[in-house]
């Protein structure tokens, strides 16, 4: 009898979770179900970036490398997306080997079933390749107005392909970093540094644009600045960042899901949507003051780069800090970003068009380390040298910050040696004063406006 | 027996249950994360006014400006984040104090938990805090090519600190006009008509930009125009401003769950899409063929005040008018805009660039009344004149504009009148004239491109 | 006893239900939510589109019809929007008349319910809404810079109410085609050839701009150039487009629940995303190194209508096709929009300023015939030619884009010739040479920017 009732009990059971999971709707497929609209969502404000860096690029260089700029930052992306696909994944995700130094096995990836692994692969794919993309775009500011464009081709596909999934196999795809604990949320080492320093390497082989570092009848090296051509084009680009950053940083996270009342992953996409959008606006804060005192007015470029330093630099510890860390952060990162820009073109005298090694170089070891510091998060197990965590997270998030950078400096360095010894990697002195756009693309990029020659 | 039967059909139910719970896939946990995701969708769309409101106020002025008029929506954004998680915040949603007056807890918010708590929190001051941003940037294009930078800057901090959270608080944060049956479901008076005023008041204390009103020989006024310098920004500026308003209203449900079968506020999400589109298509329409008859040519600055008007008007009644009366509301709002623009310039002689007072103060107040004539909404207890609701709802509507009125007016009036006699509030006619690109920021927004004097 | 154990059962299993039920967060009601997030999401993405066509015709066009670019762009939006309301719906989603032909009843529709039922079809009237105002914008870039404005809003009034519903009907409303097995899952008919057939007549009817077809003094016609005038809007408008189609093409799902392990639409988001990702990557490759073969360099415009060529080209087989396909049927688009735009400049000597038709008319026919070859979704009944479909799919794909072209070219060449010989198609030589935004607008897009002469 009593075995009859068990029975009839899990029938019915059975029966109501049947039903629900007829049609999709049974729990499990609910989740999968929010957690590929939430991935989909970030991954596609991951994508805007390449809008965001085309403007801000675009916005503060002049006019006659506009098509240029704009090109550059729109194959990037179609380029990364298809050696990404092929290569780099493999790479990033596939089956550990040499000891979680790579990935060796998903080259060329095309399931084709309607499968949940099928599905799952597609959605972690996309939202990966748009970080992939980002890595890449950072450097196309540093080296502006004097790259030749086939080069730079050359350059984003082996980053895309190479540099970058290899040391993303370190930290995110189970490779030796992220084993020892090294935290880095949503990128500030894995993409923003790694972008920066191959921004910086080519930075410094390329050599400075023309009439930017002139000697002067006394001897004195002259800095001349090249201010940008379109304002409203970089602050429009930064806003667009800042509003992608959102669904770059929370949707970090790889999942919606949150439960109840006790500890879950999902929760912290409010905690990060919080600390991404106060940090930015300290590092604004920071970098406009910083710049009204030492150069009596508040400078637009400075602040808008501000507000980058602050995204690159919340990236990192962005799940793991309080609302008012966030803040202190972010207002640090806007000193560093000025500070740093000064540095580097100034007594470093390294021509970077746009700062993008003081954005994501500077601020992506900066947000690295803050983990270290500021990190409060004992239920993630996470915690900083403030809040009890001693020097231990602190140092490896220090070892990351150096191998990372030892590995993309020195391949990076590699690379551009090995393109500009073979296919080149900087245009003529004639091709650069004429403006790359007619150089490079025949064409001009506003056709019909008056430009002042604007060397 | 019979217990025994219960013991066991409790047990497995519960089993069941506790499956579903687990790695967060309880109903309520799923319901969570829908509502986690939508508002974080809702709370970004809405970040991208910022974008908008930019390009827009930049778009409709001239070009020597244009720097200045981004670095104000820029920074009243920073500011305002970081001021309204300080003080505004709490002042809104705090515990109630002084009848309803104001709140009085949870400044400096940091809560670090991982709990459903904190989460909740964050969530909700990630949506509420670009609400308060979208108040305080409506004031800079009334204000525009004329005002200190330095001076705008102590405003907003102001009016995202106390002016917008007290009469918020009001409204939405527990207090007496909400508790009166004020309806205003996305802010048509919560956030437009409270930008609005403070325009208003903001550009009758700083006069008119020089040369606007010029008398001529004959001892009559001329009113001159000083058209915009880029009228694809402008429309750029709309259609995003658009796009992120489906999130301003749609996500003012505040949640996406549904219930299926009977009546439940997520439902709402697509009613709101739907008038949300309608009524700023009529709105458009109906500017266009006003201007049209007009002054004989179809305007486009006219016609896209049409848009913001028929946005700004619809966002009170969204969720309770139907998609006809939508569009009977957005034409009326875009003829209302044209006349109340031309009003203010030709009769009032308040200069007021881009028009922010005609389409947020004006169609703020209209949509706010719209309610009290159009609602249709018996389920949700709003029903107006036209549907029986006789003028009840009317009454409480207009004192909900007044009061809001007489709050934010007289505020503002007092802190731009302090401003003006302590720091300064507008710029000296020499910067003027010079633009405050140069005068303010010491760099211009176009350099290399050629702009005509632009007096 | 039993009977009792049975009810108990029951009686348990409902109330478990009826909690889950309660709150809207039974599992039925959180898919309704689910699906209510995501089709609100891709109606907004697809919303965005209209910023970018209006951009990317903008920049590839001359500034002194920028201003009626842009009109033109918002105001087929606000007109399309409110007669697919009130009659297109109907026609396209009414109950079926005439053997599938067209449909006949839900006009003006206004459910005020909170209901399901209501809910549902406010969401899908929203995201048909802004495909119908696709089709319809896609030609004005066609019809660029010499089309009186009044007569362009009486065409874009026909487009959305009548020619681009009634064969909507056919294939996604219920009628004849989708009967047949015509798989076109996010339009690359059903939107973009019927937006190309359309542009393709209307330049035909309008005639080449001016001065774009000269005949030299030894009796040869020499083909003019008229660059755009800001390639970085261009670039933008790419961009933004490319977001929107994520959104065009992922949530043409009609729904975003997945159940777990076995077959069902909502997987297919993911596999969609993917090779919206990979074809116009290729498409944007295989343009610029067709462009670099045959015009010696890189060309901006070519590789960005590539973007564009690729993304119209999957949108029929987006949900079909392996990435590898993806890539194949992107590379193929990108050589065939250079081929298409110098074949109709050159030998047919049809003025498109935009390349509209090579991007959504020949690539929108070859994206539907691509289903017939590379599709490879056997769950989903859809095997292409390669994938053992034989040539049966590939026939109802033919008969698809020979119906569809027929319906839309003899419609819109009548109402084109209609409109001429009434109200006037085109306008004066002078306003042409003064450009539309004067002549039809009264109002520079750019004051105080000085602008050449540019004809």
């Amino acid at each position: 009898m009593r075995k009859k009732v068990l029975v009839f009990s899990v029938l019915f059971l059975c029966l109501g979770i049947t039903l629900f999971a007829q049609e999709g709707t049974g729990p499990e497929a609910l989740g999968f179900s929010i957690d590929l609209v939430w991935m989909f969502l970030g991954a596609i404000l991951v994508f805007i970036f390449q809008a965001g860096f085309a403007l801000v690029e675009t916005g503060l260089t002049r006019a006659k490398n506009a098509t240029n700029i704009t090109m550059k930052n729109l194959m990037d992306f179609c380029f990364g997306a298809i050696v990404y696909w092929a290569i780099g994944w493999g790479l990033m995700w596939g089956k550990n080997a040499l000891g979680g130094f790579v990935g060796t096995d998903q080259f060329f990836p095309a399931p084709m079933g309607l499968d949940i692994e099928s599905a799952g692969f597609y959605k972690s794919w996309f939202f990966q390749v748009v970080f992939a993309a980002t890595a890449a775009t950072i450097v196309s500011g540093a080296m502006a107005e004097r790259t030749q464009f086939k080069s730079y081709l050359i350059y984003t596909c082996f980053i895309s392909a190479f540099i970058y999934p290899i040391q993303g196999h370190w930290i995110w795809g189970g490779g030796w970093l992220g084993e020892l604990g090294f935290h880095d949320f949503a990128g500030s080492t894995v993409v923003h540094s790694v972008g920066g320093w191959a921004a910086l390497m080519g930075a410094i082989i390329l050599g400075p644009r023309l009439g930017k570092y002139v000697k002067g009848a006394d001897g004195k090296i002259l800095v001349k600045a090249f201010p940008g051509h379109n304002i409203p084009f970089a602050c429009l680009g930064v806003f667009i960042l800042w509003f992608g950053w959102f669904g770059f940083n929370a949707a970090s996270t790889g999942t919606a899901i949150t439960n109840s009342g006790t500890i879950f992953s999902g929760n912290l996409i409010a905690r990060v949507a919080v600390t991404t959008c106060l940090a930015p606006s300290a590092g604004a804060l920071a970098a406009m003051f910083t710049s009204w005192l030492w150069f009596k007015k508040p400078d637009c470029s400075m602040t808008m780069n501000g507000v980058l330093a602050g995204l690159v630099a919340i990236t990192a510890p962005c799940a793991v800090v309080s609302p008012g860390a966030a803040i202190v952060i972010g207002f640090i990162a806007g000193i560093l970003v000025v500070l740093s820009v000064e540095f580097i073109d100034k007594i470093l005298k390294v021509d970077d068009p746009v700062g993008a090694v003081s954005v994501h170089l500077t601020n992506g070891i900066f947000g690295t380390i803050a983990v270290g510091i500021w990190a409060n998060a004992p239920e993630e197990g996470v915690l900083g040298l403030l809040h009890g965590g001693g020097f231990t997270q602190l140092g490896v998030q220090l070892l990351g910050v150096l191998s990372v950078g030892a590995w993309v400096a020195v391949v990076s360095l590699v690379l551009f040696f090995v393109i500009k010894k073979t296919a080149g990697l900087r245009v003529s002195a004639k091709e650069e004063i004429m403006g790359l756009d007619i150089s490079e693309h025949k064409s001009e990029a506003y056709t019909g406006f008056q430009i002042f020659s604007n060397m």
